[in-house]
């Protein structure tokens, strides 16, 4: 991954001027595990116009930083932005770019006491700009992230009966991730049932499946630090006709969207492609969030893709597509794939069947 | 736990005149639970000197928030802490403190930019503060997840043995912690054994666990939102002569610590009470690190008690004591409990032996 990493530092080396500075601090630490592999919970990095890139980490992480990425200058510091701050200033720097959604006003003060003659200017979010469109060896890790999701999926379905509560079922999920693999859940799983389902966010808890449930299952596993992110909805027993007629209406949509997926495409466009055909169906107000979201190091990161939000998808770019119907005291239905947006038609990385599951 | 809420809002006001503010934005989301008793991902809560707090949130947490705190105002929406500076400026707030730890520039910057003839003035941990003596409440939980934490690790020792991966130990005590009722595991457990002893915080891999190793085993249960944290070392099926000595000379260091760690005792004087001995023993380059933490809502905060720490301690404040020897190449041993300053002497939370266990 050595390669890689330095090439990642390359391509926003050639953004510094474009910002108008001379050097970039990055403190974010998902940002700081993208540009050098090492994942760690006090981290920060240098990249500068002239010279070698320089890590800073605490005493817990030398070990591993040395070992992943040997490439770059290590500073063994417990106050990592300051260490590297009074680095640059030393070092020649004049205008020391920050990520301004990362640095809180504490620390930008603290950063600025230094007083060292150095201007900190703010930076808006280069590195996430650069994690947008991903690598191989990024999509070879969502792709196996997405296989074990899949595939957990399948066995806990048994499971999927009335008198079994959400917590088990959630709880059960988790664990065959980790059997088969995962590092961890890439997020809290939902497992909401019957009426709980028309709560797009719901905690599962201690209600027991019953005969004549929809059970939506919206969870992933977490893989060499990429997330998957699938969401499918199972009827337990029967189904009644509201039930099948909503759930039809969402898989059209959300066929729709991962359709409408394609470089070039406006993100905005693509949410349209699922909501517009769930407004047609009388349903536009029970769908009350974006289509979906970019993956990768984060669960949710760029693009977002909603009504309200612009930008353009481009090749290479992982996101989910998630419409949902949500009728408040009944149920609700949400179904949702990892896709990966190519030239020549989506990638689906999450390949569980969108037929209705009758259990 | 509505009036428990209460009061520590009651408390905060309290505080508003001595930071020079007459109201307080609090995003840090662990204050926000605190002070509203909602776990929200998206929250921020207004208090002000004169009139009732004001809790904004998203759509997805209404419906808990509505419940969990329904002696607060409540305002839907995503934009959390913008809607609440504009309430604060339009309801005759002139002087908004906000949290300088938590609100990053770019975050600071929007807000300024309402313009609302309001001044955003920082402050300083004010509900941190509040957080580091606990109520009975908070102590009845944390108590319990320090009993499932003792639970677990009573119940994973016979999976302590030679061929054992050090990460099968950890999903296994995770997983005991939940099926005893933890909603969670505290923090990332760590198990190392043989030579990973003497990294502090090894993550733990593929080693198998061998006769004549030491086993590190760091970890802890999280209930209702509070922290456990316990650390054991035992011996795997025979202990070498140096493997005792290093033993007994933490574990008397950790109980001159405990000992030491009464209310008015300056924390730098509870960590000399631990580390003068293992210095005595000609270790002390081999302890790198502080002796504890506080424990709570989080499961580091503060007091942190190390060599350059300066605070008294308290009744009433739950923390740990932790310290350790570390031989590069042959093993550790640490040895850690969760105990609550109290004055008649301190209330170890954590119960399991401290006597060497070889298995």
């Amino acid at each position: 991954m050595g390669e890689l990493h330095e090439t990642r530092r390359e391509r926003l080396t050639e953004l510094l001027a474009a910002h108008d500075v001379d050097a970039l601090l990055v403190t974010r630490l998902v940002n700081v595990r993208y540009l050098t592999g090492l994942a760690s919970s006090n981290a920060a990095l240098l990249v500068r116009a002239e010279g070698p890139a320089v890590l800073a980490t605490d005493a817990r992480y030398a070990g591993t930083a040395a070992e992943v990425c040997p490439d770059v200058e290590l500073v063994v510091e417990r106050q990592t932005a300051r260490v590297l701050t009074t680095m640059a200033a030393d070092g020649g720097v004049r205008r020391l770019g920050f990520e301004a959604h990362d640095v809180t006003v504490e620390k930008h003060a603290e950063l600025a006491a230094l007083d060292r003659g150095i201007e900190l200017p703010p930076v808006s979010r280069p590195v996430e700009g650069l994690r947008v469109v991903k690598d191989e060896a990024e999509l070879a890790l969502l792709r196996e992230a997405c296989a074990i999701t899949d595939r957990a999926f399948e066995r806990v379905l048994p499971l999927v009966r009335p008198g079994v509560t959400e917590r088990r079922i959630a709880i059960a999920l988790e664990r065959e991730m980790v059997d088969l693999g995962a590092e961890a859940p890439a997020f809290d799983s939902i497992i909401a049932s019957g009426p709980n389902g028309a709560v797009p966010h719901h905690r599962p808890g201690d209600r027991e499946i019953a005969a004549g449930d929809l059970v939506t299952m919206d969870f992933g596993a977490r893989h060499g630090g990429y997330h998957a992110d699938m969401t499918r909805t199972v009827a337990v027993g029967r189904v009644a006709g509201w039930q099948r007629e909503v759930y039809e209406l969402v898989r059209r949509a959300q066929q729709a969207a991962v359709d409408a997926a394609r470089p070039g495409a406006e993100t905005v466009a693509v949410d349209a492609a699922a909501r517009d055909l769930i407004k047609a169906a009388g349903h536009g107000d029970d769908f009350p969030h974006g289509l979906g979201h970019g993956v990768g190091l984060e669960i949710h990161e760029a693009p977002l893709m909603g009504y309200d939000r612009t930008g353009k998808l481009r090749d290479r770019v992982p996101v989910t597509a998630e419409p949902g119907v949500y009728l408040a005291g009944r149920g609700g239905v949400r179904i949702e794939d990892t896709l990966v947006v190519r030239a020549d038609g989506p990638e689906l990385l999450t390949k569980t069947t969108k037929e209705l599951l009758v259990l």
